[in-house]
C-alpha cells in the first residue's frame, strides 16, 4: 500500500515511516521537498544498517498525498488543521488516519480536546464528508517506535466510523510487527483513546519510567 | 488496617473485600446492616472454602465508617454523594478512596463527568477539604476481581494531592496481590484515570474479549 507520512520528519512519523517501510511503500511528507527528502535519506540508512528494506522518499505534503492511498496525519495539534487543508484538494479517496492528541503540559499533561471532543471529529470536521478518518497510534512512544531494536509488544487502538477503512488501518498496526490492533469503536470514542497519551507521558514522570505503552490484558 | 467499604455488598467492593482481608479488617457498608452483614458472610464462606482468612464484618455505612481508617466508596456515582453526605459527621481523619467512575451506556459507553472535571473533584467538593481523597481500582474488572482464581497481573493508577494518603493507597493496591500501584499524579488527573473505564468496556464489547484490565509496558 502506498502511504504518505505528512509531517513525517519526526516524532512519530519517524518511527512509523522505519516500520511500515517494511511491507509498504512510505512517502515521507512536509511543507519543503527538500527537508523531506533529507529524513527519507537518514531513515534509509538507518535502514541499510539493520539490513532492512529501504525505499522511503521524501516529498511535500501535497505530492506525497497525491501518491498515497492512505494519508497519516502525523503533525501536532496547532498544525492538524493546516496540514489537512493544504492537501485537502487530493485527499479524494483516501484514508484519513490521525495519530494526534490535543494536550497541554504544565507540570503533567492534561487532555485538551476542542468543542468538536477530539482532535479526530476536529479533524474531520474540516474535511469533505465522504474522506473517511481513522484514529490510531496515540499509544505509541515516538522514541521507542523509532528505536528498531525495541521489541515493541503493545496494544494499539483504532477507531472509525467507516468499517473497511478500520479494518484496513488495524492491518497496518499488525504490519508494524508485535503490536496487537483492537477495535475501539467509532469516532464517538475517540477522546478515551486521545486521552491516553497525556495519562502516558504523567506515568512515565511520576513513576521515572521510560516512555511508556499499554496493553489490554 | 481497618477499611470500610461502603457499598460493599455488590460489583467491585466483593473483589476488594475478598483479597484485601487476607491483610486488613474489612468492614462491608450498606444503607442496612442486615445485607451488610449478609455479604460479609458470602464472602466469609467464600475465603474459608479457599482456607484463606475469613473474619469479613459488616455495618451499616455509617457504622463501618466510624470503625475504620480507611473508607472505600464503593458505589455507582449517582449514589456517591448521598453516601458519603451520610457518614461525614465521622470522616474526620480518615481517607476517603474512590473508584468511581461517572458513564453512560448506549451501545458503547461515554465517560460522562460533572462539571467539576471528574467524579473524585465532585466528592471533594462535597466534603470538608481536611478530608483527604483518593483515586484508585477504577482498572480493576469487578468479576475478575471477585474470582480469587484469577492471577490478576494489571496495574492500577492512584491520584491523590495528598503524598502520604496516597502512599498508603499504593500500598493498599500491592496488598491485592499481584497488581502493581502506579502514581498518577493529583486529583486534577482523575479524569484520566476514571475515563479508562469505559474504554475498558468498550474494548471488550468491540473485540469480543472477556473484562479487561491494564498494564503499562
Amino acid at each position: 500500500m502506498k502511504i504518505a507520512i505528512l509531517g513525517g520528519t519526526g516524532d512519530i512519523g519517524e518511527g512509523l515511516a522505519l516500520r511500515l517501510a517494511q511491507k509498504h511503500q512510505i512517502i515521507v511528507g512536509s511543507r519543503e521537498a527538500e527537508k523531506a527528502q533529507d529524513a527519507a535519506n537518514n531513515y534509509n540508512r538507518l535502514l541499510k544498517e539493520k539490513g532492512l528494506k529501504d525505499d522511503i522518499r521524501g516529498m511535500t505534503n501535497l505530492d506525497a498525498t497525491k501518491n498515497s492511498d492512505v494519508v497519516i496525519l502525523a503533525v501536532k495539534y496547532q498544525f492538524a488543521i493546516q496540514t489537512i487543508q493544504s492537501v485537502e484538494g487530493v485527499l479524494d479517496g483516501k484514508v484519513v488516519v490521525t495519530p494526534i492528541v490535543p494536550m497541554s503540559k504544565q507540570k503533567l499533561c492534561s487532555y485538551t480536546p476542542p468543542e468538536q471532543g477530539s482532535a479526530a471529529k476536529h479533524i474531520c470536521s474540516v474535511m469533505p464528508p465522504e474522506i473517511r478518518t481513522v484514529v490510531a497510534f496515540q499509544t505509541l512512544p515516538a522514541p521507542r517506535l523509532a528505536d528498531l531494536n525495541d521489541p515493541l509488544g503493545f496494544d494499539v487502538i483504532v477507531c472509525a466510523d467507516d468499517e473497511e477503512a478500520k479494518k484496513l488501518v488495524m492491518g497496518l498496526v499488525s504490519d508494524l510487527g508485535n503490536v496487537r490492533p483492537l477495535d475501539g469503536g467509532g469516532l464517538e470514542e475517540a477522546k478515551l483513546v486521545e486521552s491516553l497519551t497525556p495519562l502516558l507521558i504523567n506515568l512515565a514522570i511520576k513513576n521515572k519510567m521510560k516512555p511508556l505503552s499499554i496493553k489490554f490484558v
